[in-house]
């Protein structure tokens, strides 16, 4: 925790930082949010992560009539309030109080919450990563909630079906769940893109199917696509995940983060982090050294 | 609003019953909650309340070391606190506060909120229905969350699936949402169950397939056996709705709220109420007569 968060327009103490208890956010999840990364003082890939705020919101049906530039204001505000360079941040936007309904009313006013903590970079730069070690993870039984009942593209408040697949890990020795649709394919981790390796091709589940159009998901396909590296967009049995070479997950806070087993099973030849891990992890730092020192 | 909510173990004056930007409640939607109804200051069927909600919590692997009683008191200083003897009344249950993580960690600090509004009786005995007219309803695309993704008989704070099929009716002359399960048969509606009537038997959708176990489902399903209605629970097409001889809603706040037009389709033979909806309307208050006055 940082010693500010910015709530509706204001830096406040973190400790003293609240929203009402009619709050649609604390009622309903009714809100949108994102996980953003500061290197050098300085917001990665902010416009991607405001288009895609913008796309949850408008599949919410929430016009909070704030503009880019305001939201990126508070997150600016909250970064030098706080004197933070490197960081993780989350900037939500929620449909606010509308008592005594739930039909949302199109008239909003947002409350908007910027959270930050500090956090070093993992990269080429950095002295320590940002987690600890490589990801076990398990495919759980809980399966990822259909487009049909909730946008995927939609990053939401709503976060029981992640929280749940979680749940199921306890008692496991693996830390991330693998989710799968209601088809039994591969969708992606419980807050995190998947990537396998197989034949020298780096393959990930398509974004048709209840997957997160993730901001580093697109990243890392973006290096590899400019490095020449064969890429498969696809559906995946969970077999292949075992049987693959490498396996990785992405987000903003992990970076590339590589797994060292799937449903028990050692992943390649046991070694912490594969070629292809290995070198998109570097190409993706060098990607944020050349932007942001 | 009433003049006091219930907070963590306190009333504060509801303007200032606010929670930290950090519960889980706030964050993720990551809690559960129960609609009731207070009459002749005593909450309508509170142990079936109190049940379910704790099947809820269960199902979230949430264990929030309350036991009924103490709950119940809260309830009980909240309708006190501000002198109410007919209200609407919703108990929730967060997981609280855990910074910095996304696992829920077991050791759980619950945050408890009651809140409180008057509503009168919509009984014989009262003076105004707690609807102004016949629902208006229409089948909407977004379609109910199925089991494998989140447990229906989980009532959460995660209600962006209702919220977004509400949000469908925006310009249409609805005001409550059919919701069909993946398989395209009737679920129920955004916040009530769904009952009709056809060849003299009441009929409804089986709780196998995403439906919310609704307390009032029970209740009007209990009454009818003990009449001597003839009841089905199955599976139905949305058609045999709008061909119904009567449709009505249940939940705690509506009690039984008839329907007019399904899907822009009068209903019956176009009086408010038919025979059956009526017939178990007072058997309905009358229960809450015996019970509470």
């Amino acid at each position: 925790m940082s010693n500010f968060y910015h709530v509706d327009g204001e830096l406040v103490p973190s400790d003293q930082a609240t929203v009402h208890v009619e709050d649609r956010g604390f009622m309903y999840g009714d809100g949108a949010f994102e996980t953003l990364r500061a290197y050098g003082g300085d917001v990665f890939r902010w416009e991607a992560h405001a288009a895609r705020l913008a796309d949850s919101c408008e599949s919410l049906g929430l016009d909070h009539g704030l503009d880019t530039v305001e939201l990126r204001e508070r997150v600016d505000e909250t970064l030098a309030g706080n004197e933070l360079q490197e960081a993780y941040l989350k900037l939500s936007i929620t449909r606010g109080r509308q008592p005594g309904k739930l039909n949302p009313d199109p008239d909003v006013d947002p409350t908007v919450v910027v959270y930050a903590s500090p956090l070093p970079q993992g990269g080429t730069a950095g002295e320590q990563s940002v987690w600890d070690s490589p990801a076990t993870i398990q495919t759980v039984d809980t399966r990822r909630i259909p487009d049909e009942a909730v946008p995927a593209r939609a990053k939401t408040h709503n976060y029981l079906n992640e929280i749940l697949a979680r749940v199921e890990l306890r008692g496991t020795a693996a830390d991330e769940a693998l989710m799968l649709n209601l088809d039994g394919h591969v969708a992606e981790a419980a807050t995190s893109n998947v990537f396998f390796v197989h034949d020298n091709a780096l393959r990930t589940p398509r974004l048709h199917g209840s997957v997160l159009p993730g901001i580093t998901r697109e990243t890392v396909l973006d290096i590899a696509d400019r490095e020449g590296i064969p890429v498969e967009t696809g559906q995946y049995e969970p077999a292949r995940l075992r049987d693959a070479d490498e396996v990785f997950l992405t987000n903003s806070t992990w970076e590339l983060r590589p797994v060292d087993s799937v449903d028990g099973k050692t992943i390649g030849d046991g070694t912490p982090e594969g070629p292809m891990t290995r070198l998109l992890s570097r190409l993706y730092d060098q990607r944020i050294d050349r932007l942001h020192y």
